[in-house]
C-alpha cells in the first residue's frame, strides 16, 4: 500500500491559489470537489494531477475504492484534514475529497467535425450565472449533444459552482472553452450547419422546429439574450410562446425546452 | 407630501426577525427585496405593511414613481440607510428598497375550482432547493398555470431566494402553501383531475402526453423525485427520455419541458 503524505504549507498555498479564476487560467488546472464529481473525473479521460482526502474517505468502502481508482491516474494522493480541504475548496461541498485536474478545451474544428450526417452543437453566449451554465451543460449531457462551445464572454467553465451544477456533465461532453463565437459560428455555417438562436420575438415556435442534419443552437445572456451580431448569423429564430404573465423564462429552462425538441418520438 | 419617518431600533429589530423562517411563519409576513420585486408587489393584490427605502430611491424617477404607488397601499413608508436595509434583507439584492407584506395562501378548494373545462394545476413535493422552487414558479407563470400547490415538505415559499427566483411570479399566481399533498391530490382526483407525475421510469413520454380537461402535474424532490405514496395516486407517469450520459435532469428543467407540452401549436 502506498504511503499517504501530507502536504507542505507552500504546496497548500499553491492549491489554494486555484480558488481564483486567474490562477486557474494561468496554470490550466482546476479543482474538483466531492465524492461524486471526483468519481466522474476518475472515470473520465481528464488528467488528474493531485488528490487530497480526509481519513474518513479512506475508511469508507466507496471512498477507498475511489482512491484505488485514482491511484491509476496519479501518485500525488495526500492525506489532509477537513479544514485544509475546506480551505482549498472554498465551498461547503468538498465532502472530504478534492482533486486537481488539468483543464481541457476541445478545438472548435474537432467539434464541427468533417463528415455529413446529423450533428448537434450548443453554444453559450455571455451566460453569466454559474448555476445556469452548469445546469445547461447537464441538460446537454442528458440529450446527448455532440459538442459545446462556451463563448469567451461567458462565466468560466471551471468555476466550482459551474462544475457542481453540471453534475459530472463536464466529464462526459466535448467542450470548447473561451471560444470566439462570431468566428466559430461563421465557420460552422461554411461547413453546412444551420444556426438556431432562441429569441422571444422569433418567428418559429420550438414545437414546429425540426432539427435535421447539422445544427448549432445558441443560448444567450440571462438579461439580454443572444447578441445581435450572432442573431444576424442565425438561420432560424426559435421562440417559446408565453401563455401567462412572466416577463421571461430562465435561460436554463428555455434550453431544456428547446433541446427536448431535438428528439421527437412521433418523428421516429 | 408625506413626511418620511426613520424607524426606531425596536422596529428595526422586529423587521430583522423576518429574515428567519420561524418569525415569518409566526407573523404571517415576508420581506420583498429590490425595485423589481417591490414593483410587482405594488401592482398585485398583496397587502403591503411597510416599506423601507434609501434616499437614492426617492431621488430616482422610477423609484419615486414606485413610492407614489406604494403610498396607496400603506402609510408606513420609512427612510433608511443602505446599511439598515441590508441588515434586514440579509442578501445583497435589496438595491435600496424593501417591503414587508402579508403572506397569502389560497385555499386548496379554490384552486381545484368547481366547474368543468380545462384547468391545469402544478404541485411541488419536497422540492428542497430555493432556486429550483422559485424557477419553477416562474415557469408556471410563463405557461399560465391556473394554480400551484406547494407541499408542506417543500422549501418555504417566502424564503428570499425563492422569491427572487420567481421573478415576480409569486405575485401573479394563485398559490396554496404548506399543503398536505396526499389529501389535496386525493380530493383533486375525486373532482375529476387526472394526476401526472414525472418519473424517469414512467411509461409515457412527455412528447406523447395530451393534457386535456383537468390536470394536476406533480414535481418532486431533487434527489428522489415524487414520493411513492403520491406516485401511487397518479394516472400517468411521464418520462423524458435520455439520449446521453447524465444521470438525471434538473427538476426545474424537467418542469419546463413537461409544461411546454401543455400547449402544442400542432394541436390547435
Amino acid at each position: 500500500m502506498m504511503a499517504c503524505m501530507t502536504l507542505t504549507k507552500s504546496a497548500m498555498k499553491e492549491l489554494r491559489g486555484l480558488t481564483r479564476k486567474k490562477s486557474r487560467e494561468q496554470e490550466g488546472k482546476f479543482i474538483i470537489e466531492g465524492m461524486r464529481l471526483v468519481q466522474e473525473a476518475a472515470e473520465s479521460d481528464f488528467s488528474i494531477l493531485e488528490v487530497l482526502h480526509t481519513e474518513l474517505i479512506e475508511g469508507d468502502p466507496a471512498g477507498s475504492a475511489l482512491l484505488h481508482k485514482l491511484r491509476r491516474k496519479t501518485e500525488n494522493i495526500h492525506a489532509a484534514t477537513r479544514k485544509e480541504i475546506d480551505a482549498i475548496s472554498g465551498t461547503v461541498h468538498a465532502q472530504g475529497i478534492i482533486a486537481i485536474a488539468r483543464q481541457k478545451s476541445w478545438p472548435v474544428d474537432a467539434l464541427l467535425g468533417s463528415g455529413g450526417g446529423r450533428r448537434v452543437l450548443v453554444a453559450f453566449d455571455a451566460v453569466s450565472d454559474p448555476g445556469n451554465l452548469g445546469s445547461m451543460v447537464r441538460t446537454c449531457d442528458w440529450f446527448g449533444i455532440d459538442g459545446i462551445l462556451v463563448g469567451e464572454n461567458s462565466v468560466e467553465l471551471y468555476n466550482p459552482k459551474v462544475l457542481r451544477a453540471t453534475m459530472g456533465g463536464i466529464f462526459h461532453l466535448h467542450i470548447a472553452e473561451r471560444v470566439d463565437l462570431l468566428a466559430a459560428v461563421t465557420r460552422a455555417k461554411e461547413q453546412g450547419f444551420s444556426v438556431y438562436v432562441t429569441d422571444g420575438a422569433g418567428e418559429t415556435h420550438f414545437d414546429r422546429v425540426h432539427f435535421e442534419g447539422k445544427a448549432l443552437i445558441i443560448f444567450g445572456n440571462e438579461a439580454w439574450g443572444v447578441s445581435d451580431q450572432l442573431k444576424g448569423l442565425s438561420d432560424v429564430r426559435v421562440a417559446i410562446r408565453r401563455y401567462g404573465a412572466a416577463e421571461s423564462l430562465n435561460v436554463g429552462v428555455a434550453c431544456g425546452i428547446i433541446l427536448s425538441a431535438l428528439h421527437r418520438l412521433n418523428d421516429e
